[in-house]
Formats: structure tokens, sequence, C-alpha cells
């Protein structure tokens, strides 16, 4: 029995944190860790640690390689999966063209599957979340980045290069506002944790806010979309207000997958999707006015199941 | 030999006109007949004429019934390829829920297979013409509306409910001009047939043009794309920037495509893809401005190799 494959690992490597599980075979999570990211700046360093971290997890679980499937991993960033090359990651500098697969399958001696973060949380939620065999599907992670994974006709569709669903980046207005990648009036520039801020701080400016002054000790530099969203469950018309205003173009980005996609079902991951009713409600009747007909029907805008462990669990599908 | 099936009916039912093709196995184009769609504005007028028309062009080319393998028939409108209904259709009023494959297929005894224009299009370019054998393709289609058909992994891919690839109502600017779709600032209403007018009209109220005075005879209504086209041929300034204005908001457009959907080529096809070197340049510009680095390298622009047989052709793919 012992000699049966049948444990899978899934490594959730972001910008701060890298996750680290064992899961059953049907995704059940039976042991984690997780260790900050940027306490490991150079890519060796990174690399001793995660496969130290794999080896300590399997002794303390007294579990043998011999019983691992697989590694699925899944990076913020542009990554072969078929030759499992890492081209570039956001926000870890060193990680160019790092034939990434090879170096870990050398050293561990078992497969390793490698992928966009959010194409393995969008496989997860296909295998055994929110959209469990919906066959056209798309998922949205909504943080410090807006990424997106696709799914069509049941399986996961990468591009020509590796690099579709780059969301984040469709324009929405070309004068809008700076956004990370260096352009102007992205998405990501209207809806990314850094624009909830950048928003909340311009109003700020116009109108006083209790409520905010009270969560940030005065201190606005220590705003969050997460102390944003607590003062607009508290009432403040101000936080309320830049939820919306951020859910209409959540819903515009919406209209233009619909429009072009028609997908079954979107689905919405990341901690910016946690901001409540104002922002969804928005953030529909923008799609709404914004898609056409028949798309707009067909599509159901639905949550993450997986939640805080779809990154594990959808990396460990990477192996499947 | 006769009684080998090895010809095929390829129809391109337009708002304006019916062009009706036969075909041999490998899309040569050996006879056709054009009809003006407009003259039969009730529907089983219309669906007797073509019926009319199929059968004539068979008997004049002493054809059989027996040698056609089927007939394919591309709409502009909402299609189900699968059960081989027509949802709508756009400028041709009276089509709403037809069931028309099964309504030709009772008349002449033989395959149909329907499908959106654009789609059919896009297999005929696929399989015949500028992106033959290419993995994924986005065709544009660049008229009076403007619509896609998408190709990923080698296939057609519709949507969950056959209206994927509604490229031209993609928005482009919430506060944009009124779009035919009843939306405001929709991709069309930027770069189809009426927008080019509009925006010379616009651009006329503003400054005189002596080339387009002449080409109209002094009367705007007139106006063409065709005709703006050649005024910017003759170097008329006005004409020469509505175009270049037209080509950025394709270039938006096409962004949007690539960093969504990181297609190996995007084909143009229709009248507007004709309309030249500063109209896709400005748009190329545009394309590189606004979309990421690496699907907008793996990215190739190309026209449509089939032109105005794009149609027939395309169709005729439908059998296959």
């Amino acid at each position: 029995m012992a000699s049966e494959k049948k444990l899978l690992i899934g490594v959730d490597l972001g910008a701060t944190n890298t996750k680290i599980a064992l899961l059953s075979n049907r995704a059940r999570v039976l042991a984690r860790f997780t260790f900050p990211t940027a306490s490991y700046s150079h890519r060796q360093a990174l690399i001793e640690k995660l496969i130290y971290e794999i080896d300590r997890l399997l002794s303390l679980n007294t579990i043998s390689f011999n019983n691992i499937r697989g590694i699925g991993i899944g990076l913020p960033g542009l990554i072969d999966f078929s030759r499992g090359i890492v081209f570039n990651l956001t926000n870890i500098p060193g990680w160019n063209n790092i034939p990434f697969k090879k170096i870990l399958e050398h050293r561990l001696g078992m497969p390793v599957y490698i992928d966009n973060d959010v194409n393995a949380i969008c496989l997860g939620e296909y295998l055994y979340g929110a959209v469990k065999g919906v066959s056209n599907v798309i998922a949205l992670s909504l943080g410090t980045g807006v990424g997106g994974g696709i799914i069509l006709n049941k399986s996961l569709y990468r591009g020509a290069s590796f690099s579709a669903g780059e969301i984040g980046h469709i324009l929405i207005d070309k004068n809008g506002p700076r956004c990370g990648c260096g352009r102007s009036g992205c998405l990501e520039s209207y809806i990314g944790n850094y624009a909830i801020v950048r928003m909340t701080r311009e109003q700020l400016k116009k109108k006083p806010s209790r409520i905010l002054n009270d969560l940030t000790d005065g201190d606005f530099n220590k705003l969050t979309p997460k102390l944003i969203n607590m003062a607009a469950r508290k009432g403040d018309s101000l936080s309320i207000r830049v939820w919306q205003e951020a859910g209409r173009y959540l819903g515009i980005g919406l209209s233009i997958l619909v429009n072009l996609i028609n997908p079954d079902r979107i689905v919405l991951c990341g901690g910016v999707s946690k901001a409540g009713n104002l922002f969804i409600k928005s953030a529909l009747e923008a799609l709404k006015k914004y898609s056409m007909e028949v798309p707009c029907r067909t599509v159901k805008v639905v949550f993450s199941k997986l939640g805080d462990d779809a990154g594990i669990i959808g990396a460990s599908c990477l192996v499947k």
C-alpha cells in the first residue's frame, strides 16, 4: 500500500509568502507549511529553502518520497508549462528563463509541474471548487495584481506563448492612472490593491472620514483594502463610494470578458473579491450595462470555494 | 464517379447581398450567383429564393443533387451551430429562433450547416487562407459591423451560448459615441463604417476639404469609407487624420484581444481592412503601446487571403 503513489504536493509560491502543502489524491490538505518568500531574495537560496521544507514536510509526516505522485507549483508570472520554464516573475527578481521544473526534478527525483498561479487556481476551482466540471470558465484573481486563468471546452487555455488571460492589463481608459506594468489605464490600475488605496487617498483630500481616521490612527499610509472595506461596513460614505467606483470598473472588465469569450462562469478569487456586496453589486450592474444580452444572460459570476487554499490545491491539480 | 459526393455549396447570406457558390472539395469556386437579400424582405420569400437559386445553380452547371456533400451557410447573427437554429440576425428582421438547418434539409434533402458569418470566414482562412493551420487565430471582420471569429487549439471556439467573439461591442470608452447596438463607446462605434463617416463629417464641420468636396460633388451624404480612403490616398489631410484616429482605436481593440487571448495571428477581413497603410500603421502602433510585451511579440496581424470570397469559401468549410 505504501508504495502506491497517491499523495500530492502543492506549492503556491507568491511574492509575499510561499505555501507548501501535502494533499490527498482528492485534494484534501493533510499538512501545510508557510514561509516568507521575501526572506530568500536570492533565487538559489529560495530554491534550497523550498527543497528543504518539502523534505521536512514529508519527514515530519513520516511520508516517503515514494508515496508522492508529483509536485505542482503555481508562480506569479509567465511560465512555459510544457517545458517547465519560468520566463519571469512579477515582484520576484532574478527569475528569467529558469528551467525550474528540470532543476527540481533533478534534485527531488519526482515529477514536477509548474504553471502560472492563476491558471493553477482556475484548474483547482474547476476540479474541486466553485466551477466543478463547467465547460468555459474564467478565473479572476483580485489582489495586488489582477490576473486571469481561462478554461475553454474543459481544458486550460494558455495561449500561443503562455500569456493568455492578462486580464489586469486590458485597457480601460487610455487617459487612466499609471499602472504597475508601466502603461496607463489598465484594469489593474482601477481595481488592484494599490488602486483602491489610491482612490481612497484622493477622496480623503476632498473630504475627511472620521471612521478611516480612527481605523488608521490618523496615518493614511496604513490604508489597505481590508481597512477600507471595514470602514465601508461601518457605513463610511467615502469608502462606500470607493468600492462602488472600483466595482464599476470591475464590471467593465467583466463585460469585455463576457462579450469576447462568452463563458459559462466567472469565478472571483483573491483578497479584493472578499470586499463584499457593494463592490460586487456595482460590478454586476456595470456588467449588465456594458455586455451583450445573450452572453450576459448566460454567465454566472461566482466566488472561489477553495478560498485561501485555492493556490495550493490548484497547484497540486497540475500533477494530474 | 458522378455518384461521389465531392462538391460543396457555400452561401454567404448578408444583409445586403446573398452569395451562393458551387465549390470543389478543395474550396475552388466553380460557379457563383448573387442576389440582393433586401429584395426578399419576408423570411419565407428569402428562403424560397435561396432554394430556387441553389436549384438553378446546380441545373445550369448540370450537377445533380447527389454530387453535393452538403451546404454551408454563414449568417450575420447569433447562430446555434450544433442545433442549426438562427436566434437572430443583424439588420435582417424576422429571423428569431428559426430552425433554418431543419427547414432547408427537409426541402433540399442534403446536409445543411449554418454558423455565424465571421466564424465561417475564420474557418475558411484557417483551412485555405491567411492563417492556414495556425493554432490560435482571431478573425476580425471590419465593415458596417465589426465581428470576430476565434480559433483556439485548432478548432472554432463558439462560447457557452454561441456568442463568443463579439469584438465590435467590447467597451472602449464609456463616454464614447452611441453604437448601433444601443450602448455607447463600443469598438464598432469607433471603427465601423458609420463611425468612419461620422468622424469625417465631424472634422468637415471644423475644416473644409476640397478633395472630399470634389469626390462627393459637394454632398457629404454621399461619404463612404471607400471615398474617404480615396481622399486619403490623394493626400487629403483631414481624411488621413480620420484613418489614423480610427486605426488607433482598432489598435486598442487588438491590444485587448492580444492581452486576453494571446493568439498566434489576427486576420483582418472586410471592407475597412482595405483602408491601407495609414489605418494599419496607426493600429499596429497602438497595439504595441497598449499590449503586454510577450503576447505582442508573438502575434502577427495579417490580411485575409480569401478576400471577397471569404464568406462563400468559409461557409462551404462548415460542411467538413
